[in-house]
């Protein structure tokens, strides 16, 4: 039984973290903190996990924390991500950070978006989260930068095209639609029910959204030359969920039978993207409380652009159970354990 | 491996059982019938399912269903139900029942409230099958009366206080709320989302919805005599979960401790309800996706009544969760088998 | 041209004033204050405003204030109002409070509810501004107590029958259901649009809403007596919008027939309530956006209650619609003027 | 007075074309025809108008409807409307068409997107309803093609843009988002409460959707010469509201200020179009059940692309609102009448 913390527990992926761990048969809870709560049931913050989850928040001192579990998962905000992930490493122990902190491999780019980074000698060494591109590090490292919800998406759901060569890395545009849930447990008022519920509206618009930079890191490794793309974020009014179209002019005339098989090809044996048939969506409504990321692609002959459509859960392929996936590659165990429960429907 | 069947597997219901059932250790799906969408994929009609269900839709003759499954789950209409089932218990079967045609043990108020009854014989059988009060019977059964989703949420939160008199049976009001899954799937205009969304309303108030016999049948046995109540549904904005608001004059003056040891007493070992502190309520959000049964109360010692609040997952513990409850007691299996998942939230 | 000023601007229920004033031809919007936005105008605080509200928030001394417009709403949290109340009316002006401080007689049930009271000699010439049963003193009074939401379903609901003597007081029930905007636009973890969508709960269960000792007055007048009541609200995942469904036991056996007409002899020239036919019930989503109260009722013979239920938009019928009537009313204007507008569907 | 009729008054368009007209000063509404709910009052199809709207449905043969009103708004069916329309025409009738059926120009471009045309004699002189681009022609025409609600949001985004020729044409792409009243009212599976609610996906996508020829027609007239965009239309879990998020290449280096300048010289009169300041956006919330169209942009200086949004009410500025407006410019009244309302938020 391997021991696990989650650090930041009171936010909404740390308490999918708990949720999910909770029927995890190779893993214990044995520390949740939070500030705000401590001392406090965590299952009476996220009363969902009440006969489930069992543990009471604390708010131990940083050089105290690594003594109690082998394995941390930090959902706290990047830069109080930075400062706790060495303590944690020097303890020995292995480290997968929700927050953005670990997830850019060059520093300037980092502080150029973020703020100064207290950890950089760590940059190197962190390993980019996503199991389809990068299962082998992964299970050799102690530091997983877990991506953000946006890339998760938007990566996957290019991955086989960019690396087949067949679009044309600068026309990439890429409108993403995300739930709610994506804003966090902070009392804002623009993230209060009646501000989102029955609406839509797109935010930071046009190289404004950090996740931008992350974005086109992986992209551009993928084609292998450096590339910018447009990405626009809308708020929907849904809890979880991101559903991203993207937008890219085809490299030559290709059929869609040699587009499905450059998915194929990549992830046909993977056990959480569902590749869909011909003129079959993507619908957010459909991966709800699931590990699983739904690629469905259209060809515009017209246009010669394609269209890639991709569905994931936010909370879970984009956090908690990204996260989780992680873990059990680190851990050596099979990579869908705890994470098999359909998805939820309606 | 107990193979099990889903007759009318097209239904929210039916989905939800395929969902369920798909992660269950013990048991098989067989056979999906659906007369809709005979040959096409369950995961087609539901895609939340594919990847995790890969069975055809089937519409076979009545009498070929037997030899599909060693136990069925008849998720079909009224009326419907009442004539298959006779041949499914005739081909050995074990069979659990999710429409009303079981539910009612006296002939007279079925025809009533439904039509005709053409399998009556099989009313002095049939179990009704909620494991909390019926949990010997149902092990020996091999008919269930699988209940209502506003009776269940009803009924367990009463029950504690019926069976120790101390409320007035005649006074109970039951003000209850359900989301728009309770309606079914069938393409009606009042459950278009433009007409549910961002509305709420009452609807059969004032004895007319079919599940208030079954509510006092089930009452009147607890009480110990015959009673009426007064049972209002109504119609949420959302797509899970039901709440029962539900009022009653105490029969005399009792203290919050005495009410609570009466629902400990009867509920501590209960796998499925949560008995909630005090002055804390419960929410349809917290139990989304579980089989839970959410239950509180709080009394007005100024009126002298009692405000009992359950909520429970009407697709759940409302349908398809408890069949495969009452279904893990038929076969022995140790009764939380597949419905460990913790409610989903946000 | 009356000038009118809006006292909190920022809140819903103040916007909800600049919307309907903005259209009312009677009036002019000359000052709208704001701590939180002072400076700014109030259409970039409400962008829906834009385009139809120029007014720029201000955040004046209290005792400037009273210059700036010739009728105020003040649509402050109760315990601010109280303390500018005074002012205005000394400076020779009009108020509609929308807050709770004038609405309750008794200044003892004020503080036993609320806090102490700086301005309860005002408390008796304070009309309770529900114009269907106070018209004639709402159009000689300078301070108007606007009634709170949830006591405005209700009231209107019972007032028919308590007057005819036809229920009995002792028995009234009142399971309401409100909108998010209810809880107004401050910033707290519980109104975040992932805690509230697509769920339901109960909340102040038991005597514990300040809105109860409003509703017991009212009734109380009505019925001749002293009465308390069992009052339970509950929050919908709908921005606006309250719907009471109200419990009672009929005095003595009557037909629909006789209901009805008392609802027909108090109601049928009133502008606002709008009476269904038989087995027709309202829902919120057909007042929505509009001033109007739709009141629906059935006879449950067997258990001898009447279930009446009543729609209205709480931020129009139940705040700021309301308050426009009542100056319509003090003013001289048509009451109806402004607040003609259909509600919106879907 | 002006007598006005709604033809096909039972869906969503239909029953808005009520509720602007019900309190529109210079016209009255003098038949609704429904052929599924003749007889029966329109405000018992949809009670939100009792109490506004007296009017019975009525299902007159073809040759009687003339004689009923002086001008007709045709809310049915594309197919249904082009065997309608010259029959009023005849009778000497104004009519707006809110259907596809003279919209587009080219017959043959008709046939090839729906079927065949039975009265394409009149597409020569249909004039497409858009105020903002054909304010002239509609003032003297008999016979106005209600333009379709995705094209309202990105032609009136685009049109600055294309005739200051500062876009690359070929480089648009439309990502359009709609509320679910814009599948209309009849009963299908896929417009359930359950299906649509708390997800979202894309459809059509593709050049798939019938309204990209509409699009592609205007937008090439504003460019001067022909072009083809590429469409994507999403399903929001909201009643009303379109945004689209439109993408194109700037033809050469501009700035925000130039960009801004085109769109006030274009707009800066038109009462129903609201520009908003830098680096804010459009939202549907803040339209909702007005005839606004909210218009924002942002320049993407590293790739040199825009990023315009537009935000309407689907069923008002892309509907009946619209058409009403076409309405005031045919019969001469000032263009605003009837549509005053501001937006409803929240």
């Amino acid at each position: 039984m391997i021991r696990v913390g989650i650090i930041g527990a009171s936010g909404y992926a740390g308490a999918e973290l708990a949720r999910i761990i909770c029927n995890h048969p190779e893993i214990e809870l044995t520390v949740a903190t939070s500030r705000q709560y401590e001392g406090k049931p965590l299952s009476a913050v996220f009363p969902n996990l009440r006969g489930k989850v069992d543990i009471i928040c604390e708010n131990p001192a940083p050089e105290d924390l690594a003594a109690k579990a082998d394995l941390f998962f930090a959902a706290v905000p990047h830069k109080t991500a930075m400062d706790l992930v060495p303590l944690l490493l020097d303890g020995g122990k292995k480290v997968i950070d929700l927050s953005a902190d670990f997830r850019l491999r060059d520093v300037t780019t980092y502080e150029d978006w973020y703020q100064p980074h207290s950890s950089s000698h760590l940059l190197a060494e962190a390993v980019y989260g996503l199991p389809e591109l990068y299962r082998t590090s992964i299970k050799e490292s102690r530091l997983i930068a877990n991506p953000g919800c946006f890339p998760t998406s938007i990566i996957l759901g290019l991955a086989p095209l960019l690396k087949a060569g067949v679009i044309v890395p600068e026309s990439i545009i890429a409108d993403s639609k995300s739930g709610a849930s994506g804003a966090g447990r902070s009392a804002q008022t623009g993230s209060l029910f009646c501000e989102v519920h029955d609406g839509f509206r797109p935010y930071k618009v046009g190289r404004a959204h950090r996740h931008t930079p992350e974005i086109e890191q992986e992209l551009s490794v993928l084609a292998g030359k450096d590339i910018n793309i447009t990405f626009t974020p809308h708020l929907l009014p849904i809890s979880r969920g991101i559903l991203s179209t993207v937008y890219a002019t085809l490299a030559s005339k290709v059929t869609s039978e040699t587009i499905q098989k450059l998915y194929d090809d990549q992830y046909q044996n993977e056990p959480f993207i569902r590749l869909l048939p011909e003129d079959t969506f993507p619908a957010t409504q459909y991966v709800r409380g699931s590990n699983f990321c739904d690629i469905g692609f259209k060809i515009d002959q017209t246009t010669n652009r394609i269209i890639v459509m991709s569905a994931i859960d936010n909370v879970v392929k984009g956090a908690a159970g990204q996260a989780v996936q992680n873990m059990n590659l680190m851990c050596g165990f099979p990579e869908e354990t705890g994470l098999l429960t359909a998805p939820m429907f309606p």
